[in-house]
């Protein structure tokens, strides 16, 4: 089975759809819990498909790294060596690169930077990015392109969106010939870049489209600039797309950024939140946030979310789950983990049901009148 | 349901029976997983459930310094307060001072104590051992014993004894008022002492029996003396306790040591030992131990224990495994720990097939040929 998209329902400029990868289907919009190192921290593989994860998101930079893509290889690939037989979309490592590895520098080959585990030097191309994933053997494979801080000035985004397409025509040639002589299922998404500038996005969009990758991602964002400004890149950008390729806003976001993403035609998403928040006692409840710790959960029987049917909700108190955190228990970083992927791949069921029956607006208006911007305990 | 005990079948020495509890049954001879702050490290109640455990072991030091138990009495009790259908064994709080502590002190009325936690000052008494395990709620009681250190001359370990039996008494009486007040059915163990002397242990078991205790535990080994030593104290002990009440090892053992101990009339176990060594990389195999931080694992396709049948043996590699462990991961910790209570709890099912089947002699040969008593990868 190669790549392949549908979209089933549209309602405004929402879409649910259904993805299809050698690894089988994913119903979209989509929320791909992140397994860095080639494990969600907390949960095992038997717990997320319990949840209903469709597919998940390793990143290349860490596997890369630690064990090396070569061992990965010789184990028959990623989904063979974790043990996870559904879909999995690596990234091209440029992002971790960017915010881990140390003495790092960019040319227009690559970018050379130093280990954060043993201080090795390495240099990450667009073809080294294209090669390291053809030998994870992941579904997706996203192009490198160059992670730019936020702020930067216009100028600076230019040049930067200017050497992120370069690498773009150069990853997507040797994603090719990879995919050629090894005849496998991969697919591979190009990368929208431009920043807070609704004329690059455009340009970057165009671009990236003419290049002929299988999707498109939207790159650079939830970067620190304003929610709104995000929210109004995400649906200019969204026009400059194939309405038959799904979309992918990387890295995003809160359980609020899901619901105004699908509504402004994204179709896949990845974020650390519900997992790391998890293990730091954070809580996504269809009310809003709850830090666990709070002491007014000290003697508080009711479950995390008394409108959740996930096993934390259905076994544990909140004041066995602060007991848990407070006493450092690992099995406070599983519950927590356990619910929090929950509320995420609920919301985006919700989501995609919304679609489906034509009352996305009415969704997203509830889900704004219940889920507390502030959160519930502060 | 109140507390019994019956013996179904026996074979040489060795038991088999059914230990019946306020909250069920317990197919004996048992091992009881350890989850010291109402948890067990690394696992959720449901995956206890899947691996057959039948009872847990929880701390009441732990407990009592945090949440404490008043507050969890005011949860409805520990099987509430954690989501545990089943029994519960507690221990009395002794062993735990004797090795947490700080600035510790024994006299006739007790054990005075600085919390590790903040430093806080305490009195455990045998009388509040028993009013904390009340509030607790759990199904089995320890009554508290004094621990002393290995090794111990022949003086200091029957003075320590005297005193072990004087709060016995003492422990006795309060908890059956405690029960006869409260209505419950809880039952309390008495535990017998005497070290490493065969008469002291023969007039600990005599005198704590005369007690009339609802089963009794053997303490005071696995402390550091050689393993043929506690062999011939367990089996030397078992005599003089009554054929018709279980007899629990406490804080014991080895997987050898669960069957020689079985051989010789135990029917209960608890220890940490398959939950700790897992969660440093010590994997228990039908073959002996390995440690999963092995280089020679690396690129090792085989599950931890091919002869296994668990989660971890039926979906992850030593090479995945050993990648874990290096990067940290918490996983690492939960399926080490998944394939190192199966270990435990599947022995313990071998155990009670091969006496209900007249092979126990034919089982105990086998095991030892078969499981090594050095490291298989040392």
């Amino acid at each position: 089975m190669s790549f392949g998209f549908r979209v089933t329902h549209t309602d405004g400029r929402a879409r649910r759809g259904v993805l299809t990868t050698a690894h089988g289907e994913v119903e979209t919009p989509a929320f791909m819990p992140v397994g860095t190192q080639g494990a969600v921290k907390g949960v095992t593989n038997r717990d997320l498909e319990g949840l209903g994860a469709e597919i998940l998101l390793s990143n290349t930079y860490h596997l890369y790294l630690r064990p090396g893509d070569d061992l990965i290889a010789r184990r028959g690939g990623l989904h063979r060596f974790i043990g996870w037989t559904r879909p999995i979309l690596t990234d091209s490592g440029g992002y971790q690169v960017f915010s881990l590895a140390a003495r790092r520098t960019v040319d227009e080959e690559g970018t050379r930077f130093r280990s954060h585990l043993d201080g090795s030097a390495h240099l990450l191309t667009p073809e080294k990015a294209a090669d390291i994933q053809a030998q994870l053997g992941s579904d997706i494979a996203m192009v490198l392109d160059e992670c730019l801080a936020h702020p930067a000035t216009s100028d600076a985004t230019r040049h930067s969106m200017g050497r992120t397409l370069r690498w773009a025509r150069r990853g997507r040639d040797c994603f090719l010939a990879l995919r050629e002589e090894r005849g496998t299922g991969q697919a591979q998404f190009g990368i929208v870049q431009g920043g807070v500038y609704p004329e690059l996005r455009e340009e970057s969009a165009r671009e990236t489209v003419a290049l002929g990758f299988e999707a498109y991602a939207i790159g650079g964002l939830s970067v620190g600039e304003p929610v709104d400004v995000m929210y109004d890149i995400v649906s200019h950008t969204t026009r400059f797309l194939p309405e038959d390729r799904p979309r992918y806003l990387m890295g995003t976001g809160t359980p609020e950024d899901l619901v105004e993403s699908a509504a402004r035609g994204i179709d896949l998403f990845d974020c650390v939140l519900p997992t790391r928040n998890a293990r730091n006692g954070q809580l996504f409840t269809s009310e809003g946030r709850i830090n666990i710790k709070n002491a007014r959960y000290a003697e508080d029987d009711r479950p995390p979310d008394p409108a959740c049917g996930c096993y934390t909700c259905r076994t544990a108190s909140r004041a066995y789950l602060r007991h848990l955190f407070l006493a450092g228990e690992i099995n406070a970083a599983t519950l927590n983990t356990l619910h929090n992927l929950n509320f995420y791949l609920d919301t985006m069921r919700r989501i995609r049901d919304a679609i489906a029956f034509g009352r996305f607006e009415r969704f997203r208006l509830a889900f704004h009148q219940s889920f507390s911007r502030q959160p519930v305990d502060s």
